[in-house]
């Protein structure tokens, strides 16, 4: 792990400016120790290229505040935006999903100049006020990348069998769990949800609103390596009962008998190969898995709204075993309900009442997606500390399990 | 249409063992206009052919209430439970579903003896008030076996070049909408959402809750025809921004332009190719299209507690174009929430507070299929008139549009 | 079996009428064990109902015969050609092969009528000498259905699991296999391979033209169930080194580790499952097996140009078990190279020098077939006796193995 | 182009050390003006990256010459044969091959150092005369992964909406077209095909053996660009009667209606997108497209005894346009029937009279592909000079197109 790597704490009080450039200089970090071929590879359609990261964060730049608000700025390579937007219907078509991983051009050093030509072009945008809201979202939005590329770039090392690590030692593991308290219990009564006024928040977290909640408790550990040990141990991937009709079928289907990465005594990391903590936190989990896992320890899981509820009370969205640089996680001393993994919850990923898209193509990054998802709350090793907050929704499919999830039961009291 | 056919109301008062009776005459009244090929045939993994409706309601009288509760009852076939068996695990394997229509045997008069020796051997087990729940999940679980016979079969036959008729007229077909009132006005407030005590419900309807509402209106008339022709009209099927993304996928992949059943002016129904109201509800969309359609609109989907709220001021269940028996439904005078189509909401299909599924086999009915489903409240032209109620949750994938589902807008106030 | 069920003799000197009526007659007789299910239901993209068979072939015969040289003939049902046209491109659109399952309608009833009908109409037609051959075509055609209408039905039953019986006993099973003589021996030489000019023949069997063999000799007898029994045993589907590489793909994708039909020691019959007669000829096996069971024995498949060269040296083309008529085939006496199954040999389907299609619509019926297919030789037990001859020229797909399809060794001398 | 590239000519006298050492240096100046993430990617499973070729041809030196053969030769790398083994079973297990384009490790340069080591050690066997056979096949075989990976890379570039250029120009482009002679007549006879004793050739080009000709014409020219513009207005592609059947269901499930790499009056290149020279013979077609082409021109494809019967009779072997170095090919003054590209035979690729495939792993090579794949004779722009001769036979699938593959019309006399 290089000395020099970035370590930033976007919730400290500097401004605008300085956290763009922190921010842009831990995307280039996190590549550092990859080949021009690493970068450029893609294991499966849910994931991209890390050299597609680079550059799709550097179009959202180049398209949401330079083009639009630049004035006189002119495209650094017309033929780019074809191939670095993700999603965005509203900026036309767009290279099919599956084909990132055959764009072995542009190279890694033209998409390199490309961001240093950006990021001088943004200086200055930081003076313009009608920009600071989207020079927050864009901030928001390579973070996301900075985690999505860690997790992308794993999961195509997991598939060459020579198991190649990314750093030598430390990386993206989560930390050994605390088990204190037991549990947050929490009364019945109307909770706020979503985020209040202060501060940048995604447009899925709002409007801030009234839940009402039946009294309940929320585990203070997450569920470990070692819990889950003991339900393959007991027959958990293998007594339907426990599990979603949709979930059972996909175990049956792929063949699934255990997280993602886990193989014998082992666990895949960005180090390779390595021995697994029982008293970690498990991840690589499915929604399926987890609901299954909850089930069969007679809990549940909790809501979006429970979670947030707790989470509301003190704890701090920076703590736990977060990313911090390019380097390895410095675990904090205690923990809370943040870090080390995204918790799935039992909520289906809706729109929250009177909710609307923000405008313009921007208006696609998150509502257009509530269908079929589940809320994940948190932050996992792989989130840059700071990045998230209780009214934070991460959001992804039930099968999904290359991301850092894992779970934390609920049970009515 | 025979004159013959069965009229019934199970809300009358009638007793149980009546009830029983009038359901299973129902489902054979319902295939008689069917050769036996026509009753053999599956048209998609989805649909089932009508014969194995017939059988799989029998298997499941035989099995929860004769096996389990008559003593000394032998099975008619030990060999068909195999096939018959739908999807409940812990009964054991069963024949793949999208084979089901493989099955020319049992012959459909070896299924007409074995729902004869099943009927028989039930009436022993009318007194028996230990069994009184099992009967009742029974009648119901018959009820949506027939608006299934009749959403599947009327899916074979449009598969069928040659368009043909099951009756030559009347049929399922939704009854022109009434706009009286507009909007169904609610304020915010706490509303108590799931079935009360009284009477038969699901085990997905409760527990009966508290759920918190903000102010919105519903409106007071099912979308039309004609509304959907405007939407097309206006290019909604091409609108990008209208859509979800895995709504704008699914149109783009299946190549959707308008709902299933239509062509021209025309629409496919129980009676073959005809006319389109432009009055009557649009039927047979997907979730995805329902949404786009209130985004265009400017407006939303309610969720089903929104729903239920509304519903609960005295509507009548038994209103609405309903199924009265095997012949063409009766149109009542006035429309209220229910009947004519099932009606999409924005709610995912997911677990009440507190909900644990029944115990036993019949645990599986519904809970293990909260996931990835949407709820639809209210009742189709195919819904057997008495088998919906407020508290009554539908529920479907969101591309699915066999069954006659529609929409009712919604918006904040 | 129908104590009714008719013999025919193709090959006797019946006149062409007398061997049109009992052509169509068998195919009557075959379905009549059929309940209209049993006939509708289809199993496979490659296997069509027995109903459609009996459409088919009799809209072959309004198609080729009625509509082109029966003046003033109106077609039964304007509608139905889109039914039942298999491939004929010339002949317009119809609907997709898969969905050959989905039509219950026309009924079976109907369907008869339709060919009482064009029987009727066909009386005219057979003193027309330019009919001739348009109507052995046909005859021809109607008996490869017919071969076809019982390995579909076959499929179809074994997919149901309760096994059902077309028959109660008999039915096309493969006689015992005679051991004499050991090896046929063939010189070198030139050989005149093709159908010689009398007699009807399929355009794919000409032209007549001279092949150069070298010395070789063709086993006298068919593979047997117990030579394979011992080709398992020895891991035969397990030894890479036997098999072509997409045999290999496809043994490893499907799971193949026996002949199709194969369960402990039966077999799937028309008659139900049976015990396996491990003296009769194997059968139901692809030409991947095939391959490898004669790469395992030490041996090689004969090229077809061997086969017939053998074949023409007097062997009895209407000898074997072959079918008779709806019941169980009479084996005779003494075997040749005819009868109880198909035999592979490594011949790619592929033109003879100077081919040239027929005119016409019916030009599509062997040539544009000439890609991926492997010509198998011979007759099989449900070949009707008479219907092949040494130039006979079956083909079908490597994969395939719905047929009765074995094989009989060669190697060179 | 780098001035420095290896200009090479296997069939001159040199010895067997030079030819090994010019082939050897020849894949890696093909790779020179490739960047890591280039060599890296993987378009198809059909294709593989230029790494991968690279490293596949240094394992086959390594597996079946130096681990064979050299004493005390130890593995460069234990875990790379999982890696780079491409389909030798009796090799033992490997990598997906759709995975092959995963393998972001080992890097370029460990794989270039890998090469040099092997290079090494293969210097002592070049004085053992028991390894020359070996040695030549190796030689062969990396000739032909040359080729392979250079219509390899030029898939993957094509699939680059930025298309890439390999070379800024030159490149692998077939030369223009001679008319003259317009045809070769051949007459009826005996031929002797197959490869003669002397030099080296693939185990599938033997044994010699007599094949009986009946008298024919092959053109002299290949069919051109123009030609097939001219097949294209006619509306080649949308006339059914034209095509086998296979080829036919293959045009419309994959909308093909041009040769791959074509776009408007362009092409596909190593150069990227080039203008199209209606004089240079078509190229990249599939063996359905080779086919209509032929039934529209009223002619046909010739076998593979036909096109060897011509080329035998003096046709250079290391004429027309081909592979030179790692530049643009040096276009000779006269054509023969080989160079510029593959040309389709009607011919399967089956097994000649008494074939045994070679002993060991190697007898996989060729062997184990005889089903379902077709002969191509000649050469191409992208095979080296000296590689072919009138006995080879190369043999691709029927759909494949990604290979310089056109054709030569023939017709009987």
């Amino acid at each position: 792990m290089p000395e020099a790597s970035v370590r930033t704490d976007p919730l400290e009080s500097a401004g605008l400016a300085a956290r763009f450039r922190a921010t842009r200089s831990l995307s280039e970090a996190l590549v550092e120790p990859l080949s021009e071929a690493d970068a450029t590879i893609q294991s499966m359609e849910d994931a991209s290229p890390a050299k597609w990261h680079l550059a799709h964060t550097t179009w959202f730049w180049e398209t949401f505040l330079l083009r639009d608000h630049a004035p006189g700025y002119r495209l650094f390579d017309g033929d780019w935006p074809f191939l670095f937007n993700s999603y965005y219907e509203a900026e036309g078509e767009r290279i099919l999903r599956k084909r990132r991983g055959l764009l072995s051009r542009p190279t890694l050093a033209e998409v390199l100049d490309w961001r240093r030509h950006v990021d001088e072009a943004m200086e200055r945008l930081f003076e313009d006020p009608a920009c600071a809201g989207l020079v927050e979202l864009g901030i928001a939005h390579e973070q996301q990348h900075q985690e999505l590329l860690l997790t992308d770039i794993k999961h195509a090392f997991s598939k060459n069998p020579l198991g190649p690590a990314m750093w030598p030692h430390g990386g993206c593991i989560p930390a050994e769990v605390s088990h204190a308290p037991e549990w947050y219990e929490h009364p019945s009564g109307i909770a706020m949800i979503g985020h209040e006024s202060e501060g940048f928040a995604f447009d899925n977290e709002g409007p801030r609103h009234r839940v009402l909640l039946e009294p309940f408790a929320l585990a203070g550990a997450l569920v470990t390596n070692a819990e889950w040990d003991a339900f393959i141990a007991d027959g958990g991937y293998g007594t339907a009962s426990l599990w979603l009709s949709d979930g059972w079928a996909w175990v049956q289907r792929m063949g699934i008998a255990a997280p993602l990465y886990w193989r014998d005594g082992e666990q895949f990391t960005h180090c390779g190969w390595a021995e697994r903590d029982p008293e970690a936190p498990v991840t690589h989990i499915s929604y399926y898995e987890a609901d299954a896992f909850a089930s069969w320890a007679g809990a549940r899981l909790p809501t979006e709204f429970e979670w947030e509820a707790v989470a509301a009370l003190g704890h701090d969205p920076a703590g736990g075993n977060q990313l911090d640089g390019a380097g390895p996680p410095l675990p904090k001393g205690s923990h809370g309900l943040f870090g080390d993994c995204w918790q799935f919850t039992r909520s289906g990923y809706l729109p929250y009442p009177r909710f609307k898209p923000a405008a313009g193509a921007v208006g696609e990054y998150n509502g257009k997606f509530m269908a079929g998802q589940w809320v994940l709350k948190g932050a996992s090793c792989a989130t840059v500390r700071g990045h998230s907050r209780a009214s934070y929704r991460n959001f992804f499919y039930p099968q999904q399990r290359w991301q850092f999830t894992g779970l934390r039961l609920a049970m009515d009291t």
